[in-house]
């Protein structure tokens, strides 16, 4: 077992063989998987990781995902997968739920450099945690907006489109507007909500927190606005999931959404589009939002000398029947 | 930067960090996660790849899921972790789209022992490539059944349930009953289609194969069946998601469901409670399916000359409005 025969296997030289195992950002993706495989299949184990180690690239990264159940999440995702794939790279997903002690199990692949860099979509209260753990490593944040630490971002301006969501509902004649609100441990939870009270200022408001991202956790909120002496005649949910719920609730209590009461989310995931009636949201740029988190961390893994990134992507109020 | 260094920060003794090192697996998850917390934040690179290369142990799994953005993938995934997390283990996620090429990078995880053991939810026609990438690691295949490689397997009678289902709707009078199949490289679709075909058989068929996993799929199959002379009564989607597109082409023609056409998936995954009509499915046991996986990944991870066994879960037809 050796070099030869895995070049032989693989139908390639063995400076190609060599060249992947240095992690030779050089070799075309096709080629590499072509000489990984023929290792896999010849069962050779040249202490291939120890000699990562020693070499600058694994060209895998990690992702930090916050809820892979989300389909929000699982947008971004295909976006970083695919921009990733372009420039040879491979994925790993972790599924953090933002939980600490997860996180640094997945992060000592950074350490032992299993991946080049990370990205993270967790909630901004796990920054210092993770920042602790992450250390000097390439680190993108995805969807929580500046972070103050080592870390690039990528994000929308969440206040000033949950503002602008809030006054197309006024703008459609809408008088008591309510939130449904979420874990405040996110950055971009907080910043809705300021957008919703902002926009609210001397207006009727109504928040409630949903006690989860599911449409299970939407309809319960739904169930305490109309609880309520003053119902509200619009519901504003942070995201489309706890929005899917709302609707279900108003249905099965005979409400007719617009009339008696709309319903708007946040997100613009692919479910929106099929809902009855259709939901009217805040579409993110959820693909883009993983194209350029791949693209800032190559650049920090390119050149670790580089600064943090700030950046923030454009949205768009969607109008669809449910408001 | 030394081992006593990392116990200091750890608040551990020196023994229990070389326990952790060495993959012991009678330290606590809870210990353990301090322990690679405080080496990682002490930035120690203690060759610790390099050293999981001659123990035994990394207590990390790897899931090749076929779709992230698929809900029903994302449901197992969720029993996967809940079990793996209470054995001490935790998951790297791979997105392989059942495309070779991909899970070949994957796999070398396996073969440098970055993972113990791995999961997939691959179409069985890459398994003929996956056996070679695997060889004789431990493996489990999940929700594609007997598989006649290596493979422990986990599954349900898909056959069987996608009878009942067309049992189910002829039962309640539906004459003209079509089917929204799938990708037939899945023996899950094969199966389906296969009981859908021998529970009509002499009776009216019309089956239209989805070209894709998503709601926009379904919405199309659903524009060819409808373009036909001989319209259906009742159409049987493949996947919840297939139907959820089902439903929307006919809230968007006018057509009442379950009155003019009745709409059935499968699956069972959370959005099918809050569409509108709810719809009627084939719930599988997703949780379940998630924990027997890891179970019996574990049991040959633990005895590596078990034999591989075929499981069967149960299902059961969910009857809500929608059929």
């Amino acid at each position: 077992m050796s070099i030869e025969k895995v070049a032989r296997v693989a139908g390639v030289s063995t400076a190609t063989v060599s060249r992947v195992l240095n992690g030779n950002p050089g070799v075309k993706p096709d080629t590499r998987d072509k000489v990984l495989a023929a290792i896999a299949a010849c069962d050779w184990q040249p202490n291939l990781l120890a000699r990562q180690l020693r070499t600058s690239r694994s060209r895998m990264l990690l992702v930090l995902v916050s809820s892979i159940t989300n389909p929000f999440c699982a947008g971004v995702v295909r976006g970083i997968e695919e921009e990733a794939e372009k420039q040879g790279y491979h994925i790993l997903l972790c599924n953090s739920e933002s939980r600490l002690n997860r996180e640094s199990a997945y992060l000592q692949l950074l350490s032992g450099k299993v991946v080049d860099g990370v990205i993270t979509m967790d909630a901004i209260s796990c920054l210092p945690g993770l920042t602790t753990l992450i250390g000097n490593a390439p680190w993108v944040q995805c969807g929580e907006g500046n972070t103050g630490y080592n870390a690039s971002s990528v994000t929308i301006d969440n206040h000033s489109a949950a503002e602008s969501a809030i006054n197309y509902l006024s703008g459609k004649g809408y008088q008591r507007i309510a939130m449904i609100s979420g874990d405040l441990r996110y950055l971009y939870s907080q910043q809705r909500e300021a957008g919703y009270r902002a926009a609210r200022e001397g207006a009727w408001q109504a928040v409630v927190r949903a006690e989860g991202l599911e449409y299970q956790a939407g309809y319960q909120a739904m169930e305490t606005l109309f609880a309520a002496e003053e119902k509200p005649d619009a519901v504003f949910a942070i995201s489309d999931s706890l929005a899917g719920g709302a609707l279900h609730y108003a249905h099965e209590q005979g409400l007719r959404v617009p009339d008696d009461v709309a319903v708007m989310g946040f997100d613009g995931v692919p479910f929106g589009a099929v809902t009855s009636p259709p939901l009217s949201t805040v579409q993110q740029p959820m693909h883009q939002l993983g194209v350029r988190s791949v693209q800032l961390l190559l650049a920090r893994i390119d050149n670790p000398d580089t600064q943090p990134v700030d950046e923030i992507l454009a949205w768009e109020i969607v109008s669809r029947g449910s408001a």
